[in-house]
């Protein structure tokens, strides 16, 4: 089954925004086993949409639009595409009583433009919006599938996945095999890195199919499997996943779609385990990263910017002999790493303190070379441990990469806890 | 004249990466004044690839293509393009020069397949590729305009700007006037706010003409017209940009492209002032902002992330009636931010502290909703300023506004010191 996925909106076409609607569909439907062959983008432009629509016709099974359904004379999708099919328009009454309903909430009058947004084409399936105002639609028509959803992606995304894919599964998917999926994460190893040990695999693949790619610094393999049940697709999934296992054993952190930092923040929260963390060259981005995360609160307590020497000193006691004169190691140094991280676990009481120091570029530091960066790990009760790093890539890449790093690390020392005292993760407390 | 890009690329069709070449291509030609009326992506598959070439041959005349030009089977861009308009392809010498000493200077052997990024279709001008292997090229055919381009966004972007824009305005725009643009950027507003301010601007624009767009908390303001000299359309520029100030007054912080960071940090370093913060619900965002900037070290001193109510008292000296008891104003108040913003000012000993204490959700803290936080402002020998947001959006979204609002007061400040005092930015040291 083949699908085209159509965006419609100047604003893409201008170059104000990107296509990431595209590339969420796509995914999608990769994972329903339909094969996209064509994106397309078209301006809000009534005859230039109509060729759109004929095009992909002739080439395509399935037929997605995003954008172009909202109250303004510029949208133009569902125009555009009952004439294209020479079919009607009317009012969904449900839609409609959804419009008003949000109009009468906020005591605002509805202006009659606002009516567009709930119109359907005859003989379609409204797709109820949850998120906003404009139904989306659903039908099939001389043995093609259509799918009308809205531009912004807070609305087009709850939509797909809550109607519009339950809808394909009903009508377009019926006598196809399902498709099953699984994730698996990996951090610490670059994705050259990666592909290069699976690279077999990759190459031989036919069923499950393999397809890694890489997004800030973490990799993700996606294996996919058609089966008549889920229960035959994960034991074919499950084989595959213990050989890739069994190839990168230290580097794979989950069978499902989760952030590292989520994992950490989880586990480190149900076992009572607290963070603090003290940061040089990444200058708060590591610490971003674990707030980023909701419930960071519970595990995180805080931790310290310390850009400049005097702020090393004054708030982390690194002696001024690591720092200065000319025998010192220096601020990029293994000695300071070390002080870093134990003193910020120290001051804050933490049971973990992390600590980055290092070059992120443009230009060196203390002679020393862009990339290079000493990452700490200091534990109650343990010695600290400290990594050296030299990374390639640009200021941003190698702020990313270091933080990744050091994430990496803690999350494989949880893991060797979990392992010690799997019964009593707070024992340590 | 109308132009159409084509990325080619299995990976998009997949969803592994969304197409943000498109996006670029589409901005540079706007700016060119050449008009995007559609944007294709296609896979790796030569039929498929050539199907889109006729189709963008009928209703184009500028055709650009990105991706599909690298060493494996895969990169067929350059023989489907041959192949489509009937012509043939030879190996480049200089770019087989360039490719040859990429593996010379690194003493790996060269293997066969690299020689395909050396390949050019007969008749066209090699575009030589500064940050990769492939060599872009540039040809007319027919009366269209043929653009191929690497897909690797660090090649593809500057082989545009280096090499295919100046090709494009010697071959493809000799007959039209040369545009002429200029970015407005904007803070402390957000898009819909500046928007209903320049609405009447943007109803009845025809030249010069205005187009705004959002991105991460900023918003940027295009205007752009055509005329026979820049010495022309600068004065036409200037009159809309004066015009705009004069609706915005206090907005408007640049007239050319550049983050509101890159500003304070560019110059607070030029001026000898220093800066340091303390965080709690934005957790380094703020820091890391800042740190992003080149040359942020030698203005950023550091900083504390006071996530816990302990790290506050311990490393931030806020007092315990602050923030313990039923009639403490409590962690997310006007008092602790003020607090924190004097103290991390005072440790760090810099010119200036900033801080954040707020609720970022999902859930709220202390009784108080999501989206309230309260942001400090503290200048050496100046009362403390203390500003209260109240945002909507997730928690993302929360932040990073935080983050803005908070840079753009600061910012402010810095604009009345220049007022105050012009000559001696450094004075108050």
């Amino acid at each position: 089954m083949k699908a085209e996925i159509i965006a419609v909106g100047t604003e893409l076409l201008l170059g104000q925004i990107v296509n990431s609607n595209a590339q969420f569909l796509s995914l999608e439907l990769a994972a329903l086993g339909i094969d996209v062959f064509f994106q397309t983008v078209v301006g809000d432009n009534s005859s230039r949409l109509q060729q759109a629509i004929e095009i992909a016709r002739s080439r395509a099974d399935v037929i997605l639009f995003t954008g172009g359904i909202g109250p303004t004379e510029d949208d133009l999708t569902k125009d555009a595409l009952a004439a294209s099919l020479g079919r009607g328009l009317h009012i969904d009454q449900l839609a409609m009583d959804h419009v008003q309903r949000f109009f009468d909430e906020r005591k605002i009058v509805m202006t009659e433009n606002n009516r567009k947004q709930a119109l359907i084409i005859d003989g379609a399936t409204p797709l109820p919006n949850e998120t906003g105002l404009a139904v989306g639609l659903a039908f099939a028509d001389g043995g093609k599938y259509y799918l009308v959803l809205p531009g912004p992606p807070r609305e087009m995304k709850p939509m797909f996945t809550g109607q519009a894919k339950p809808w394909l599964q009903q009508h377009a998917l019926t006598g196809e095999m399902p498709i099953y999926s699984k994730m698996l994460k990996f951090a610490g190893i670059g994705e050259s890195l990666l592909e290069d040990k699976l690279i077999d695999l990759i190459r031989n693949q036919s069923d499950p199919t393999i397809a890694p790619y890489a997004k800030e610094g973490e990799v993700t393999v996606r294996i996919s499997t058609k089966a008549p049940s889920e229960r035959e697709a994960m034991q074919k999934l499950e084989v595959l996943e213990t050989t890739i296992q069994e190839i990168l054993p230290e580097h794979m952190y989950a069978n499902i779609d989760v952030p590292l930092e989520q994992l950490i923040v989880d586990w480190m929260a149900d076992a009572g385990l607290t963070l603090s963390a003290a940061e040089s060259c990444t200058g708060g981005l590591l610490m971003e990263s674990i707030t980023n995360i909701p419930g960071s609160a519970s595990m995180f307590l805080g931790g310290i910017v310390c850009y400049s020497n005097e702020m090393k000193k004054k708030l982390l006691n690194v002696p001024a002999a690591l720092l200065e004169g000319p025998d010192a190691p220096g601020a990029v140094s293994r000695e300071v790493a070390e002080v870093l991280a134990d003193q910020v676990r120290m001051i804050a009481d933490s049971d973990f303190g992390l600590s980055v120091t290092g070059v992120a570029g443009p230009g060196y530091s203390e002679r020393k070379p862009v990339g290079l960066v000493f990452v700490g790990l200091a534990e109650r009760g343990r010695p600290t441990q400290v990594y050296e790093l030299n990374l390639k890539g640009t200021r941003e890449n190698i702020r990313l990469r270091t933080v990744k790093s050091l994430l990496y690390r803690l999350w494989r020392r949880l893991e060797e806890r979990k392992v010690d005292t799997p019964l009593e993760g707070s024992a340590l407390q």
